[in-house]
């Protein structure tokens, strides 16, 4: 299958795809956090009893989780990483070029599954 | 030890008894409720970073523990409520009046730990 075929944990960054790997994660978690702030805020001022202050406990709960596991910066898993970015289009597949074919048709690839 | 006689778990309540405790349970409740979502409001406007986001995460654990723990309306403990209420300020020992000598000197004995 095109571009397939190094296993994903195998694949060499060389400095340049390492800086544009770099900047791209920046992008997508400083774009998820304004976001996830921007709905706290909208959410509090919405917040009328005890119950809904703990479904606001329960919703930070369940992204700190999501988040948490979510922004990995290592190498060998960084293609999958960028496959989910792109999939919740927290990140667009045109920021990440410069990466080789090889790599941007296995996150392409793996974001459509 | 006045009025420290009957142990708490035997008191018994009379209907007008229970009216009154139910009042100032709910007036409690409704304080702390009203003091924890204005303290949310103000903190989330001040969210800048996911750290933030974090700690109030962190905060509301907390508070959930604690609150979830303390409203505890069953008679054998209602005194221990109360007077944990009134050292935390969100009753005053006055809005209990009504109750028995008994209960009251209980109740603010309690406090006073």
């Amino acid at each position: 299958m095109l571009g397939l075929r190094t296993p994903v944990t195998e694949i060499k960054w060389s400095e340049t795809e390492e800086k544009i790997a770099q900047v791209a994660f920046d992008k997508a978690y400083q774009r998820e956090t304004t976001a996830l702030i921007e709905e706290i805020r909208q959410y509090t001022g919405a917040i009328a009893t005890l119950d809904d202050t703990w479904r606001l406990h329960d919703f930070l709960s369940s992204r700190r989780h999501d988040i948490d596991g979510k922004y990995d910066y290592r190498y060998p898993v960084l293609l999958f990483v960028f496959a989910r970015l792109v999939q919740e289009k927290w990140l667009d597949l045109s920021e990440l070029d410069g990466l080789d074919r090889e790599k941007l048709a296995k996150i392409a690839s793996i974001a459509m599954m």
